[in-house]
Protein backbone atom coordinates (compact mmCIF):
# COMPACT_ATOMS: atom_id res chain seq x y z
CA UNK A 1 0.00 0.00 0.00
CA UNK A 2 1.28 3.20 -0.70
CA UNK A 3 1.84 5.67 2.08
CA UNK A 4 -0.52 8.37 2.33
CA UNK A 5 0.05 12.24 1.55
CA UNK A 6 0.58 14.50 4.26
CA UNK A 7 0.69 18.17 3.82
CA UNK A 8 2.11 20.25 6.79
CA UNK A 9 2.48 24.03 7.53
CA UNK A 10 2.51 25.98 10.63
CA UNK A 11 2.08 30.00 11.36
CA UNK A 12 5.67 30.08 13.18
CA UNK A 13 7.71 30.11 9.97
CA UNK A 14 9.24 26.93 8.09
CA UNK A 15 12.30 27.30 10.49
CA UNK A 16 10.75 26.77 13.72
CA UNK A 17 11.58 24.29 15.97
CA UNK A 18 7.78 23.07 16.37
CA UNK A 19 7.26 22.23 12.30
CA UNK A 20 10.47 20.23 12.48
CA UNK A 21 9.09 18.06 15.15
CA UNK A 22 6.10 17.90 13.64
CA UNK A 23 7.83 16.60 9.87
CA UNK A 24 9.29 14.09 11.98
CA UNK A 25 6.71 12.32 13.25
CA UNK A 26 4.92 12.69 9.70
CA UNK A 27 7.90 11.01 8.03
CA UNK A 28 6.97 7.80 10.12
CA UNK A 29 3.11 7.86 8.61
CA UNK A 30 3.34 9.22 5.46
CA UNK A 31 4.75 10.73 2.31
CA UNK A 32 5.64 14.46 3.68
CA UNK A 33 5.25 17.76 1.70
CA UNK A 34 5.89 21.15 3.40
CA UNK A 35 4.51 24.54 2.45
CA UNK A 36 4.87 27.09 5.09
CA UNK A 37 5.53 30.44 5.65
CA UNK A 38 8.63 32.02 5.33
CA UNK A 39 8.60 34.13 8.76
CA UNK A 40 6.51 33.83 11.93
CA UNK A 41 2.87 34.84 10.88
CA UNK A 42 1.64 34.21 14.72
CA UNK A 43 -1.55 36.29 15.26
CA UNK A 44 -2.54 36.22 11.74
CA UNK A 45 -6.34 34.34 12.30
CA UNK A 46 -7.98 33.44 9.11
CA UNK A 47 -6.22 36.05 6.84
CA UNK A 48 -5.29 35.90 3.29
CA UNK A 49 -3.35 37.85 0.86
CA UNK A 50 -5.75 39.39 -1.70
CA UNK A 51 -4.04 43.17 -2.73
CA UNK A 52 -0.45 41.57 -2.72
CA UNK A 53 1.43 38.85 -4.33
CA UNK A 54 2.59 35.72 -3.21
CA UNK A 55 6.48 34.47 -3.19
CA UNK A 56 7.09 30.47 -3.06
CA UNK A 57 10.24 28.78 -3.23
CA UNK A 58 11.75 24.95 -2.49
CA UNK A 59 13.82 24.85 0.39
CA UNK A 60 16.16 21.87 1.64
CA UNK A 61 15.87 22.01 5.16
CA UNK A 62 14.16 18.80 6.17
CA UNK A 63 16.05 15.64 5.03
CA UNK A 64 14.01 13.85 2.52
CA UNK A 65 11.09 16.39 2.20
CA UNK A 66 9.82 18.43 -0.36
CA UNK A 67 9.32 21.58 1.28
CA UNK A 68 8.64 25.38 0.24
CA UNK A 69 8.14 28.20 1.89
CA UNK A 70 5.22 30.49 0.90
CA UNK A 71 5.28 35.08 1.50
CA UNK A 72 1.95 34.25 2.88
CA UNK A 73 -0.65 33.55 5.67
CA UNK A 74 -1.05 29.90 6.78
CA UNK A 75 -3.99 29.75 4.78
CA UNK A 76 -2.46 31.00 1.63
CA UNK A 77 0.12 28.27 2.69
CA UNK A 78 -2.67 25.83 1.98
CA UNK A 79 -4.39 27.39 -0.79
CA UNK A 80 -0.94 27.57 -3.11
CA UNK A 81 -0.21 24.05 -1.85
CA UNK A 82 -3.18 22.57 -2.93
CA UNK A 83 -3.45 24.59 -6.56
CA UNK A 84 0.01 25.20 -7.32
CA UNK A 85 2.22 22.79 -4.86
CA UNK A 86 0.21 19.56 -5.37
CA UNK A 87 -2.37 19.98 -8.42
CA UNK A 88 -4.12 17.00 -8.63
CA UNK A 89 -2.39 14.84 -5.86
CA UNK A 90 -4.58 15.08 -2.93
CA UNK A 91 -3.91 14.51 0.87
CA UNK A 92 -5.40 12.49 3.05
CA UNK A 93 -4.41 14.55 5.75
CA UNK A 94 -3.11 18.53 6.73
CA UNK A 95 -1.27 19.46 9.75
CA UNK A 96 -0.58 22.56 10.91
CA UNK A 97 2.23 23.20 14.14
CA UNK A 98 3.35 22.38 16.35
CA UNK A 99 2.43 25.74 17.66
CA UNK A 100 4.78 27.61 20.19
CA UNK A 101 2.40 28.60 22.38
CA UNK A 102 -1.65 27.97 23.05
CA UNK A 103 -4.41 28.12 20.97
CA UNK A 104 -7.09 27.27 23.45
CA UNK A 105 -10.41 28.84 23.94
CA UNK A 106 -10.85 32.06 22.44
CA UNK A 107 -7.41 32.41 20.62
CA UNK A 108 -8.08 29.73 18.25
CA UNK A 109 -10.02 32.93 16.62
CA UNK A 110 -6.24 34.48 16.19
CA UNK A 111 -4.48 31.41 15.33
CA UNK A 112 -2.23 30.96 12.34
CA UNK A 113 -1.97 27.70 12.99
CA UNK A 114 -5.77 26.72 13.14
CA UNK A 115 -6.40 28.37 10.04
CA UNK A 116 -4.15 26.42 7.75
CA UNK A 117 -5.93 23.28 9.46
CA UNK A 118 -9.56 25.36 9.04
CA UNK A 119 -8.42 26.62 5.57
CA UNK A 120 -8.01 22.49 4.75
CA UNK A 121 -11.30 21.41 6.11
CA UNK A 122 -13.36 23.71 3.51
CA UNK A 123 -11.26 22.11 1.50
CA UNK A 124 -12.74 18.61 2.89
CA UNK A 125 -9.48 17.57 3.85
CA UNK A 126 -9.11 15.64 7.28
CA UNK A 127 -7.28 18.84 8.94
CA UNK A 128 -5.86 19.18 12.73
CA UNK A 129 -4.08 21.75 14.08
CA UNK A 130 -1.24 21.30 17.19
CA UNK A 131 0.33 23.51 19.55
CA UNK A 132 1.96 23.72 22.64
CA UNK A 133 1.18 25.68 26.02
CA UNK A 134 4.56 27.40 25.83
CA UNK A 135 5.76 30.15 23.83
CA UNK A 136 9.43 29.95 24.02
CA UNK A 137 11.10 29.18 21.10
CA UNK A 138 12.78 26.07 22.62
CA UNK A 139 10.34 24.21 24.34
CA UNK A 140 10.25 21.01 24.71
CA UNK A 141 7.97 18.82 22.65
CA UNK A 142 8.96 15.60 23.48
CA UNK A 143 6.26 14.55 25.58
CA UNK A 144 3.69 15.30 22.92
CA UNK A 145 5.18 13.40 19.91
CA UNK A 146 3.52 9.84 20.81
CA UNK A 147 0.30 11.47 20.81
CA UNK A 148 0.50 13.69 17.76
CA UNK A 149 1.62 10.11 15.92
CA UNK A 150 -1.84 8.69 17.49
CA UNK A 151 -3.89 11.09 16.85
CA UNK A 152 -2.48 11.70 12.94
CA UNK A 153 -2.99 7.81 12.37
CA UNK A 154 -6.83 7.83 13.63
CA UNK A 155 -7.78 10.80 11.61
CA UNK A 156 -6.25 8.89 8.77
CA UNK A 157 -7.92 5.40 9.63
CA UNK A 158 -11.30 7.10 10.76
CA UNK A 159 -10.98 10.32 9.21
CA UNK A 160 -12.72 13.74 10.84
CA UNK A 161 -16.08 14.22 11.11
CA UNK A 162 -17.23 16.57 7.54
CA UNK A 163 -16.52 20.25 7.96
CA UNK A 164 -14.77 19.69 11.62
CA UNK A 165 -11.00 20.50 12.01
CA UNK A 166 -9.00 19.65 15.40
CA UNK A 167 -7.59 21.88 17.41
CA UNK A 168 -5.40 19.99 19.80
CA UNK A 169 -3.76 21.64 22.47
CA UNK A 170 -0.65 19.82 25.01
CA UNK A 171 0.27 21.27 28.04
CA UNK A 172 3.58 22.25 28.68
CA UNK A 173 6.05 19.19 29.62
CA UNK A 174 6.19 18.84 33.35
CA UNK A 175 7.45 16.01 35.66
CA UNK A 176 3.96 14.51 35.58
CA UNK A 177 3.11 12.31 32.21
CA UNK A 178 0.67 13.49 30.73
CA UNK A 179 -2.60 12.19 31.54
CA UNK A 180 -4.48 11.10 28.21
CA UNK A 181 -7.02 12.91 25.97
CA UNK A 182 -9.85 14.51 26.57
CA UNK A 183 -12.47 15.76 24.10
CA UNK A 184 -14.22 18.98 24.93
CA UNK A 185 -15.34 22.45 23.86
CA UNK A 186 -13.90 25.59 23.40
CA UNK A 187 -13.42 27.40 26.76
CA UNK A 188 -15.31 30.68 27.52
CA UNK A 189 -12.37 32.99 27.92
CA UNK A 190 -10.82 35.94 26.44
CA UNK A 191 -8.08 38.15 26.06
CA UNK A 192 -7.95 41.79 28.16
CA UNK A 193 -5.39 43.62 26.53
CA UNK A 194 -3.19 46.22 27.95
CA UNK A 195 -1.59 49.14 25.35
CA UNK A 196 1.93 49.83 26.22
CA UNK A 197 2.54 53.07 25.35
CA UNK A 198 5.91 54.35 24.10
CA UNK A 199 7.58 56.97 22.13
CA UNK A 200 9.49 56.74 18.91
CA UNK A 201 13.01 58.79 18.69
CA UNK A 202 10.94 61.50 17.00
CA UNK A 203 8.76 61.53 19.93
CA UNK A 204 5.64 60.00 17.68
CA UNK A 205 3.62 57.56 20.82
CA UNK A 206 2.84 53.81 19.05
CA UNK A 207 1.95 50.73 21.01
CA UNK A 208 2.51 47.45 21.90
CA UNK A 209 -0.81 45.21 22.34
CA UNK A 210 -0.15 43.13 25.68
CA UNK A 211 -2.69 40.84 27.08
CA UNK A 212 -4.08 38.71 29.78
CA UNK A 213 -5.93 35.38 29.52
CA UNK A 214 -9.38 35.28 31.58
CA UNK A 215 -10.72 32.24 31.73
CA UNK A 216 -14.67 32.86 33.10
CA UNK A 217 -15.46 29.04 32.24
CA UNK A 218 -16.48 27.17 35.95
CA UNK A 219 -16.62 24.01 33.79
CA UNK A 220 -14.86 20.36 33.25
CA UNK A 221 -15.61 19.60 29.44
CA UNK A 222 -13.44 22.03 27.64
CA UNK A 223 -9.81 22.88 26.61
CA UNK A 224 -9.01 25.45 29.27
CA UNK A 225 -9.72 22.48 31.79
CA UNK A 226 -8.26 19.70 29.77
CA UNK A 227 -4.85 22.08 29.47
CA UNK A 228 -4.82 22.79 33.36
CA UNK A 229 -5.01 19.09 34.44
CA UNK A 230 -2.48 17.55 32.63
CA UNK A 231 -4.37 16.43 29.95
CA UNK A 232 -4.56 16.84 25.83
CA UNK A 233 -7.17 19.03 24.71
CA UNK A 234 -8.85 17.97 21.72
CA UNK A 235 -12.14 20.46 20.51
CA UNK A 236 -13.15 19.75 17.08
CA UNK A 237 -14.02 23.33 15.17
CA UNK A 238 -16.05 24.49 12.36
CA UNK A 239 -16.19 26.75 9.61
CA UNK A 240 -20.08 27.20 10.14
CA UNK A 241 -20.18 29.98 12.30
CA UNK A 242 -23.90 30.60 12.47
CA UNK A 243 -25.33 31.16 15.94
CA UNK A 244 -28.16 28.83 14.63
CA UNK A 245 -30.14 29.52 17.88
CA UNK A 246 -30.26 33.05 17.25
CA UNK A 247 -32.03 32.79 13.95
CA UNK A 248 -35.42 32.40 15.77
CA UNK A 249 -34.91 34.82 18.67
CA UNK A 250 -33.89 37.20 15.79
CA UNK A 251 -37.14 36.38 13.78
CA UNK A 252 -39.42 36.38 17.10
CA UNK A 253 -37.92 39.60 18.97
CA UNK A 254 -37.20 42.06 16.04
CA UNK A 255 -39.44 43.26 13.49
CA UNK A 256 -37.61 41.93 10.19
CA UNK B 1 -32.01 61.16 27.37
CA UNK B 2 -27.97 60.97 25.97
CA UNK B 3 -27.79 59.67 22.77
CA UNK B 4 -26.26 56.07 22.50
CA UNK B 5 -22.34 55.87 22.36
CA UNK B 6 -21.55 53.70 18.67
CA UNK B 7 -18.23 52.74 17.98
CA UNK B 8 -17.55 52.28 13.56
CA UNK B 9 -14.45 50.74 12.23
CA UNK B 10 -14.33 49.14 8.89
CA UNK B 11 -11.57 47.19 6.88
CA UNK B 12 -11.50 49.05 3.84
CA UNK B 13 -9.47 51.95 5.26
CA UNK B 14 -10.86 55.34 7.07
CA UNK B 15 -11.13 57.05 3.57
CA UNK B 16 -13.22 54.46 2.10
CA UNK B 17 -17.05 55.40 0.40
CA UNK B 18 -18.32 52.61 2.76
CA UNK B 19 -17.60 53.93 6.05
CA UNK B 20 -18.53 57.31 5.65
CA UNK B 21 -22.14 56.27 4.54
CA UNK B 22 -22.16 53.97 7.77
CA UNK B 23 -21.10 57.11 10.16
CA UNK B 24 -23.68 59.49 8.24
CA UNK B 25 -26.18 57.00 9.21
CA UNK B 26 -24.80 56.65 12.70
CA UNK B 27 -24.76 60.09 13.29
CA UNK B 28 -28.46 59.91 13.13
CA UNK B 29 -28.71 57.38 16.22
CA UNK B 30 -26.01 58.38 18.50
CA UNK B 31 -22.65 59.67 19.31
CA UNK B 32 -20.15 58.41 17.00
CA UNK B 33 -16.29 57.84 17.59
CA UNK B 34 -14.44 56.29 14.48
CA UNK B 35 -11.81 53.76 14.83
CA UNK B 36 -10.47 52.19 11.61
CA UNK B 37 -7.44 51.40 9.79
CA UNK B 38 -5.29 54.04 7.85
CA UNK B 39 -5.22 51.76 4.77
CA UNK B 40 -6.59 48.74 3.45
CA UNK B 41 -7.39 45.67 5.69
CA UNK B 42 -9.27 43.48 3.16
CA UNK B 43 -9.00 39.67 3.90
CA UNK B 44 -7.39 40.43 7.04
CA UNK B 45 -9.54 37.18 8.87
CA UNK B 46 -9.20 37.87 12.81
CA UNK B 47 -5.51 38.92 12.35
CA UNK B 48 -4.07 40.61 15.17
CA UNK B 49 -1.12 42.93 15.68
CA UNK B 50 1.55 40.62 17.91
CA UNK B 51 4.94 40.73 16.91
CA UNK B 52 4.87 44.50 15.93
CA UNK B 53 3.78 48.16 16.91
CA UNK B 54 0.32 49.82 16.47
CA UNK B 55 -0.01 53.79 15.98
CA UNK B 56 -2.77 55.82 16.35
CA UNK B 57 -3.41 59.10 15.14
CA UNK B 58 -6.67 61.46 15.61
CA UNK B 59 -8.03 62.63 12.10
CA UNK B 60 -10.62 65.18 11.34
CA UNK B 61 -12.46 63.95 8.07
CA UNK B 62 -15.68 63.44 9.29
CA UNK B 63 -17.60 66.99 10.32
CA UNK B 64 -18.44 66.62 13.96
CA UNK B 65 -17.49 62.90 15.07
CA UNK B 66 -14.54 61.87 16.79
CA UNK B 67 -12.25 59.53 14.65
CA UNK B 68 -8.76 58.03 14.60
CA UNK B 69 -6.83 56.22 12.50
CA UNK B 70 -4.83 52.92 13.31
CA UNK B 71 -2.13 51.00 11.86
CA UNK B 72 -3.34 47.73 12.20
CA UNK B 73 -6.20 45.22 11.32
CA UNK B 74 -9.91 45.95 12.54
CA UNK B 75 -9.78 43.62 15.45
CA UNK B 76 -7.01 45.69 16.83
CA UNK B 77 -8.86 48.64 16.30
CA UNK B 78 -11.50 47.33 18.39
CA UNK B 79 -9.13 46.91 20.87
CA UNK B 80 -7.34 49.88 21.05
CA UNK B 81 -10.82 51.41 20.65
CA UNK B 82 -12.09 50.07 23.86
CA UNK B 83 -8.36 50.23 26.21
CA UNK B 84 -6.90 53.45 24.95
CA UNK B 85 -9.65 55.77 23.23
CA UNK B 86 -12.87 54.76 24.97
CA UNK B 87 -11.52 54.21 27.87
CA UNK B 88 -14.52 54.07 30.78
CA UNK B 89 -16.62 54.95 28.24
CA UNK B 90 -18.69 51.40 26.88
CA UNK B 91 -20.00 51.66 23.46
CA UNK B 92 -24.30 50.56 22.98
CA UNK B 93 -23.17 49.67 19.46
CA UNK B 94 -20.23 48.94 17.63
CA UNK B 95 -21.00 48.80 13.53
CA UNK B 96 -18.69 47.62 10.90
CA UNK B 97 -18.00 48.87 7.21
CA UNK B 98 -19.99 49.36 5.10
CA UNK B 99 -17.56 47.07 3.51
CA UNK B 100 -17.23 47.04 -0.40
CA UNK B 101 -17.62 43.78 -1.58
CA UNK B 102 -19.44 40.73 0.08
CA UNK B 103 -19.04 38.53 3.18
CA UNK B 104 -21.91 36.41 2.85
CA UNK B 105 -21.16 32.56 3.39
CA UNK B 106 -17.21 31.41 3.78
CA UNK B 107 -16.12 34.65 3.00
CA UNK B 108 -17.11 35.35 6.90
CA UNK B 109 -13.97 33.56 7.99
CA UNK B 110 -11.65 35.77 5.65
CA UNK B 111 -13.32 39.44 6.34
CA UNK B 112 -11.79 42.15 8.00
CA UNK B 113 -15.19 43.67 8.76
CA UNK B 114 -16.86 40.96 10.41
CA UNK B 115 -13.75 40.39 12.39
CA UNK B 116 -14.50 44.25 14.18
CA UNK B 117 -17.79 43.03 14.61
CA UNK B 118 -16.97 39.37 16.40
CA UNK B 119 -14.00 41.50 18.38
CA UNK B 120 -17.09 43.36 19.58
CA UNK B 121 -19.43 40.48 20.35
CA UNK B 122 -16.54 38.67 22.88
CA UNK B 123 -16.11 41.74 24.49
CA UNK B 124 -20.04 41.66 24.95
CA UNK B 125 -21.23 44.31 22.52
CA UNK B 126 -23.97 44.30 20.39
CA UNK B 127 -22.29 44.22 17.04
CA UNK B 128 -23.02 44.41 13.26
CA UNK B 129 -21.05 44.26 10.10
CA UNK B 130 -23.05 45.43 7.23
CA UNK B 131 -21.94 44.30 3.80
CA UNK B 132 -22.50 45.64 -0.01
CA UNK B 133 -21.88 42.58 -2.66
CA UNK B 134 -20.53 45.37 -4.85
CA UNK B 135 -16.82 45.53 -4.91
CA UNK B 136 -16.40 48.65 -6.72
CA UNK B 137 -15.07 51.38 -4.87
CA UNK B 138 -17.37 54.15 -6.10
CA UNK B 139 -20.52 51.44 -5.28
CA UNK B 140 -23.81 52.91 -4.95
CA UNK B 141 -25.24 52.64 -0.97
CA UNK B 142 -28.41 54.87 -0.95
CA UNK B 143 -30.38 51.42 -1.09
CA UNK B 144 -28.65 50.32 2.00
CA UNK B 145 -28.75 53.15 4.63
CA UNK B 146 -32.52 53.01 5.36
CA UNK B 147 -32.07 49.31 6.48
CA UNK B 148 -28.59 50.41 8.24
CA UNK B 149 -30.69 52.71 10.32
CA UNK B 150 -33.65 50.51 10.86
CA UNK B 151 -31.33 47.58 11.98
CA UNK B 152 -28.75 50.21 14.10
CA UNK B 153 -31.70 51.10 15.86
CA UNK B 154 -32.98 47.64 16.93
CA UNK B 155 -30.04 46.06 17.97
CA UNK B 156 -29.69 49.07 20.51
CA UNK B 157 -33.27 48.96 21.71
CA UNK B 158 -33.71 44.61 21.68
CA UNK B 159 -30.25 43.82 21.92
CA UNK B 160 -28.32 41.16 20.04
CA UNK B 161 -28.55 37.28 21.96
CA UNK B 162 -25.28 36.61 23.85
CA UNK B 163 -22.56 35.93 22.52
CA UNK B 164 -23.25 36.63 18.81
CA UNK B 165 -22.30 39.36 16.24
CA UNK B 166 -24.40 40.50 12.96
CA UNK B 167 -23.62 40.00 9.63
CA UNK B 168 -25.55 41.57 7.49
CA UNK B 169 -25.16 41.66 3.39
CA UNK B 170 -27.02 43.66 0.93
CA UNK B 171 -27.44 42.95 -2.66
CA UNK B 172 -25.92 45.52 -4.68
CA UNK B 173 -28.37 48.22 -6.33
CA UNK B 174 -31.10 47.12 -8.69
CA UNK B 175 -33.77 49.07 -9.97
CA UNK B 176 -35.81 46.59 -8.19
CA UNK B 177 -36.54 47.78 -4.03
CA UNK B 178 -35.10 45.50 -1.91
CA UNK B 179 -37.83 43.02 -0.75
CA UNK B 180 -37.19 43.09 3.18
CA UNK B 181 -35.10 40.87 5.43
CA UNK B 182 -33.72 37.41 5.53
CA UNK B 183 -32.59 35.73 9.17
CA UNK B 184 -30.85 32.40 7.94
CA UNK B 185 -27.46 30.42 8.05
CA UNK B 186 -24.34 30.53 6.15
CA UNK B 187 -24.24 29.06 3.16
CA UNK B 188 -22.39 25.85 2.28
CA UNK B 189 -20.01 27.42 -0.69
CA UNK B 190 -16.41 28.12 -0.67
CA UNK B 191 -13.67 29.78 -2.79
CA UNK B 192 -12.09 27.87 -5.66
CA UNK B 193 -8.98 29.93 -5.98
CA UNK B 194 -6.60 30.05 -9.52
CA UNK B 195 -3.12 31.23 -8.92
CA UNK B 196 -1.61 33.61 -11.77
CA UNK B 197 1.37 33.04 -12.25
CA UNK B 198 4.10 36.06 -13.13
CA UNK B 199 7.26 36.79 -13.10
CA UNK B 200 9.04 40.41 -12.24
CA UNK B 201 11.96 42.19 -14.18
CA UNK B 202 14.44 39.99 -12.40
CA UNK B 203 12.69 36.54 -13.47
CA UNK B 204 11.14 35.17 -10.18
CA UNK B 205 8.41 34.05 -10.37
CA UNK B 206 5.36 35.47 -8.34
CA UNK B 207 1.77 34.37 -7.97
CA UNK B 208 -1.60 36.83 -7.71
CA UNK B 209 -4.42 34.99 -5.90
CA UNK B 210 -7.57 35.01 -7.60
CA UNK B 211 -10.57 32.27 -7.64
CA UNK B 212 -13.86 32.18 -8.09
CA UNK B 213 -16.70 31.38 -5.54
CA UNK B 214 -18.82 28.02 -5.93
CA UNK B 215 -21.90 27.24 -4.11
CA UNK B 216 -22.85 23.99 -3.37
CA UNK B 217 -26.10 25.11 -1.15
CA UNK B 218 -29.67 23.91 -2.59
CA UNK B 219 -31.11 25.78 0.44
CA UNK B 220 -33.28 28.75 0.51
CA UNK B 221 -32.83 29.39 4.42
CA UNK B 222 -29.12 30.78 3.73
CA UNK B 223 -27.51 34.50 2.73
CA UNK B 224 -26.48 33.74 -0.66
CA UNK B 225 -30.14 32.61 -1.57
CA UNK B 226 -31.40 35.76 0.24
CA UNK B 227 -29.21 38.19 -1.61
CA UNK B 228 -29.75 36.33 -5.08
CA UNK B 229 -33.43 36.94 -4.50
CA UNK B 230 -32.78 40.31 -3.87
CA UNK B 231 -33.29 40.38 -0.11
CA UNK B 232 -31.30 41.79 3.12
CA UNK B 233 -29.24 38.82 4.26
CA UNK B 234 -28.62 38.66 8.18
CA UNK B 235 -26.71 35.84 9.36
CA UNK B 236 -26.21 35.87 13.58
CA UNK B 237 -22.02 35.08 13.94
CA UNK B 238 -20.55 33.09 17.16
CA UNK B 239 -17.25 32.86 18.21
CA UNK B 240 -17.85 29.47 19.49
CA UNK B 241 -15.94 27.94 17.14
CA UNK B 242 -17.23 24.09 18.70
CA UNK B 243 -18.28 21.54 16.50
CA UNK B 244 -20.61 20.31 19.49
CA UNK B 245 -21.97 17.57 17.34
CA UNK B 246 -18.43 16.03 16.78
CA UNK B 247 -17.46 15.74 20.43
CA UNK B 248 -20.07 12.40 20.98
CA UNK B 249 -18.75 11.36 17.54
CA UNK B 250 -15.14 11.69 18.80
CA UNK B 251 -15.32 10.12 21.90
CA UNK B 252 -17.35 6.81 20.24
CA UNK B 253 -15.38 6.11 17.54
CA UNK B 254 -11.87 6.99 18.09
CA UNK B 255 -9.35 5.47 20.73
CA UNK B 256 -9.42 8.35 23.46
Amino acid sequence: MSKPLILVSNDDGITASGIRNLVEVMKKIGEVVVVAPDGPQSGMGHAITVGNTLRLNSVDIFDDVDAYECSGTPADCVKIAKQVVLKDRRPGLVVSGINHGSNSSISVLYSGTMSAAIEASIEGMPAIGFSLCDYASDADFSHTLEYIESIARQALEKGVPKGVALNVNFPPKQNEKLKGIKVGRQANAKWEEEFDQRFDPHGRRYFWMAGNFVNFDKGEDNDEWAIANNYVSIVPVKYDLTAHHAIMTLNEDWDI
